[in-house]
């Protein structure tokens, strides 16, 4: 036995990472001779990006892709921005765990320090052959060039050739890779991956080079920059027991109060003497001086004090109108029936990591029907492309009952089947990747939470326009048989008695019984075309309340003939209308200017104080409707999903709820 | 311009590989506390189990979990194996990529260096406490202990207590941690992760104690150590390019021929000349000499020459026997109505790793009709319980036409629906995992085409059951028809006319016009009693062949009447049966002995030399029936997949083919 113990201690050994990864490359993203070759384009691209970015540069990138042989791609990624000093480009290209966004706390598409070096590791692994890296930085006149192999035993970046060359580029970075890979077309490919990103990154310019050498070249759709992320300390919300202690231990602060201040984000100092008290730890103790159980104390009151949502300026959402953009542009000639109105979450936080979850959702027109639906997954404005049963925004999709929102979907679980297409975008001060190769998104509880409210607030708005469409579609149909054959009785009736054809209205009146909204928009010549009609299909004369969500500064006051009775927040708006006698129509009209054409393509119409079973085509809010406590219902997330079921529905099905909280 | 690039060099900085994990602990399998716990006691599990097994030691594991709080758990893990020496004891458990698996190609469970010592981090991150570990070597009178964190700076064991004890042990290691974890129950927790270990892993006695300190053993169902598994070099098929470079460079052959020989397993010397000589590179040229080229050319003419398949003594597969054992265990009281002989595949390789697939599938009985069915993932004896929709496994069993095979599945993909459960094993000296945290299998195309196929040969039985199933209700039906009706109008008739009733057998066997086939297994005091009865209901007498695979060994030879005609591979019995009269009955009858009670649970019987449309009850093979031009449909897979479609259905829907290669 003795021989055994000591047996095994010899071959105890240290494993470098470089080793690991080689052994282990799927791990990285390299399992499969397709999806390797996106990986290698990937990469460079994610760190093309983030330069350009912090140095607010437009980004110009060209990404090209030659066929050596059967097995083996030359990947080319170029691009304008700032450029490498040349003490770093070795490290940066060749050794793994190296790079500057890892301790940074803020969104970055790279931010492991992997990436990039992890190509150069599997180029020379899979060919033999050395990457190839040019930069040049904008004050030098020559542009440093070299050849470069990562040495896996020791993790370290080996240069094998090095010169500096003219290059007429002012600044910028070029990397040039052998790969075994294989280039395909198709829904995983190097074209997808590059549709996906200019989709998400409209400022960046895209230009791929595929191996048949027909260039494609994504335009730029914004010439901004987006707004640079702030770098951010972490928010206290989920910071470990464990990560407490050791920030207090090397922290300079020489108080708990200034540590909690400054170590933490929205600790101001009152509120860090509020967690101290409560945790009945002293103000002014040392931080290296915390102890195991003060420390959880104070994790304990940092829960039950009120500590701001954390700062929105470290994140870089796409927004409402690119996401609607994106979705149009992936449907391209498939045009679709509806695109809801895209949903961005107020941010969260994970374990002191900010993040914000945003969806889009699109049905209808020419997407198939008996398909699963189709899902578009982003991370820090990145496309992920694989892995997708992995990720955490998959599985938010398989735990919604999508029943509820008028997708097919076997027991109310899983993938659900329809015309529609979901896209969720999750962005984040760091994103937990499943692994290194960043294609999915972990099963972090709180993350899956808010995907899930965000998908749900988004289907609601779905179910909203199925219901409309179905009710709309039903009273027409009514209408026109009441209308065909009323007035052909009518006819035949008074032949027959030999009296004159009577006035029908009434009659249609009494057998509709019902006031019928039809809205419309239409966009001409840059403007929103905005018509609501209330048709007074009852034996009496109608009062009601009439709502819109609808950006109320965008309409063109000459055009508003009723002048609202409030507004709210700036886009819930209400017109009470005092009397549309029966038989009558009253139609509410007004333009939209200023707005994209995407930016507004269904009107969102409400009615309250009328009975629900006498309305057709618009949700109705309960009677003694009240702006104050009545909320619409997208933001009825805010309530514990617990609650879910117990969501009350009107008569037309639609779910409303009364704030009283 | 330029500030910026020196600025963004001044970021550029090492990471930890500790300090990554800290980061990234949800890759290690720490993403939700129900995760957490099951991770830390899977990982010291894994060591255990990995060190008593190298040492030729039954394993005797306890595991038990206390609860602290509402969110932390203690883990204690304690084993009968070898112990481990004192300075080896902190490096271990408390440094990342620091193991002795790593280097080594052979199957284990553990093969990162990562596992446990990620325990011991997450530990101390979330509570703030330190592992604490004793072990005892048995040729020590004492047991070290100590108590470990991991200093995540510098990736570095910090022993912050050690002392010697007594231990009444003779040897074994105790590895106790506190971590944040939440206990459950139910499908994903740590009793279901110990009932599969047990299922798998027959050889161990587990004792499990919950917090509710109700202990649960899970006896040992075998007294063995599986054989150890051999360590070997890596097959030469699917090497990398850059790897034999890196080989040849640092080998202490001084010659190609012997470089080939002596670090490849499968290569003879004759071999790598042949290899050689192909590749036009000389024999002795020296291997830290050779070129890309070279290289590039040997691994071309590797492909070529005729290497053997690799060794099956570096892995360790479960089994069929134990394979029906465990699903039989899993079901408990859902008793199912068939197991489908488990499909073990040959050894294949994937970039240098021999690998073997294993399947299991039961069908029916109590399992729920209406659910997905159930999955089974076990890679190197371990349950995976976690990423199941990133697993080569599950998307292996998504990309099989199910519909074929009568499971329910839309559109032919996805997982099918029915009341099945799949189980699939992987056994190889590598799993390529998708991360870390070891819970799914990365999509390597050879892996996943080799899952597929175990997949459908083992589904190809539960066809051939679902079909003689159908077949006999079928013609059930018919007979109990046929036989109830004829009669009646035969008494009537006779009744009518005045004459006596006639003699009917003539008459249905007319109408029927088929060979009737029913086989019968009954398990009696310890034997299998097997029937095969022919019921001719043609109206001539006919002649043919009947085939069964059963274990001829197993034959007691005093209950066979009739001898067969041929046995091939000790398990494929003919006989001839030259005659069975019109309207009669031929019976086959024999007792099986000496085999487990699941071992034999459905006879497998098809007959030759009759038309096929003729019989009823069994698959008929083609009529110029030849053993040496038949193989069972077991073997089918062996074709490429794409002839898939290809394949031959007879007039009974079973598939047969014909192995004319």
């Amino acid at each position: 036995m003795v021989s055994i113990a000591h047996d095994l201690a010899k071959k105890q050994k240290e494993i470098s990472v470089s080793e690991f990864f080689e052994k282990n490359k799927q791990i990285l993203g390299f399992d499969s001779l397709t999806r390797a070759l996106i990986t290698s384009v990937k990469e460079p691209v994610d760190n093309s990006l983030d330069a350009c970015e912090d140095a607010g540069i437009l980004p110009d990138i060209t990404v090209q892709v030659e066929k050596i042989d059967n097995n083996e791609c030359r990947v080319v990624v170029e691009d304008n921005g700032p450029g490498i000093v040349k003490k770093e480009v070795a490290n940066v290209f060749a050794r793994l765990l190296y790079g500057s966004r890892f301790h940074v706390r803020a969104q970055r598409r790279g931010q492991q320090g992997i990436g990039v070096s992890a190509v150069v590791m599997y180029g020379q692994l899979t060919t033999g052959k050395p990457a190839k890296v040019r930069s040049k930085i904008s004050d030098e006149d020559v542009a440093y060039e070299c050849d470069l192999i990562l040495d896996t035993k020791k993790n370290k970046p080996d240069v094998i050739r090095q010169d500096f060359v003219i290059w007429d580029r002012e600044h910028g970075t070029r990397f040039e890779i052998n790969v075994k890979g294989k280039y395909v077309t198709g829904k995983q490919s190097v074209f997808e991956y590059l549709r996906g990103m200019a989709i998400v990154n409209p400022h960046v310019r895209f230009t791929f080079i595929p191996p048949d050498g027909k260039t494609v070249v994504f335009e730029r759709a914004a010439d901004k920059v987006p707004p640079p992320t702030r770098e951010v300390k972490p928010h206290p919300e989920g910071v470990e027991l464990g990560e407490m202690l050791t920030m207090a231990k090397y922290t300079d602060a020489l108080k708990m109060t200034s540590f909690l201040n400054s170590e933490f984000s929205r600790i101001s100092h009152r509120v860090a003497k509020e967690i101290l008290e409560r945790a009945d730890v002293p103000a002014d103790l040392r931080p290296s001086r915390l102890k195991l159980e003060q420390a959880g104390a104070i994790l304990d009151s940092i829960k039950e004090v009120r500590i701001m949502t954390p700062e929105t300026d470290c994140l870089s959402p796409i927004g409402e109108t690119l996401i609607r953009k994106g979705l149009k542009n992936v449907l391209g000639e498939l045009k679709a029936d509806f695109y809801a109105p895209p949903v961005t979450r107020d941010p969260k936080v994970y374990a002191g990591n900010p993040f914000v979850v945003e969806v889009g959702i699109v049905y209808g027109g020419g997407l198939t029907k008996d398909d699963q639906v189709q899902i578009l997954r982003f991370a820090n404005r990145v496309p992920l492309m694989y892995q997708q049963g992995a990720c955490a925004i998959t599985q938010a999709i398989e735990a919604v009952d999508w029943r509820r929102y008028g997708l097919e979907q076997r027991g109310g679980k899983g993938i659900p089947y329809g015309p529609a297409v979901l896209l969720v975008h999750l962005a984040s001060t760091k994103i937990p990747y499943t692994s290194e190769s960043k294609e999915a998104v972990a099963n972090i509880p709180d993350i899956k939470e808010e995907i899930e409210l965000a998908l749900k607030a988004c289907a609601r708005r779905l179910k909203t326009h199925l219901n409309k469409a179905e009710k709309k579609s039903k009273a027409r149909v009514k209408f026109e048989i009441v209308q065909d054959i009323i007035p052909m009785i009518a006819k035949k009736s008074a032949k027959i008695v030999g009296k004159p054809v009577p006035d029908l209205a009434g009659t249609i009146t009494k057998i509709m019984n019902v006031v019928w909204v039809d809205d419309e928009v239409v966009h001409e010549k840059g403007r929103h075309k905005v018509s609501v009609k209330l048709y007074n299909y009852t034996p009496k004369s109608q009062r009601l309340h009439l709502h819109m969500l609808v950006p109320f500064d965008n309409i063109d006051p000459k055009t508003l003939q009723v002048q609202p009775s409030e507004v709210r927040e700036g886009n819930k708006v209400t017109w009470e209308i005092k009397r549309v006698p029966s038989t009558e129509v009253f139609e509410l009209r007004f333009d939209l200017k200023g707005l994209d054409r995407d930016a507004y393509d269904e009107n969102e119409v409400y009615v309250s104080g009328i009975d629900a079973v006498s309305v057709v085509g618009v949700e109705v809010l309960p009677g003694d409707w009240d702006l104050e406590h009545i909320r619409i219902v997208e933001e009825k997330d805010e309530e514990p999903d617990e609650d879910e079921d117990q969501v009350d529905y009107d008569e037309g099905g639609a779910e409303v709820i009364k704030d009283d909280e």
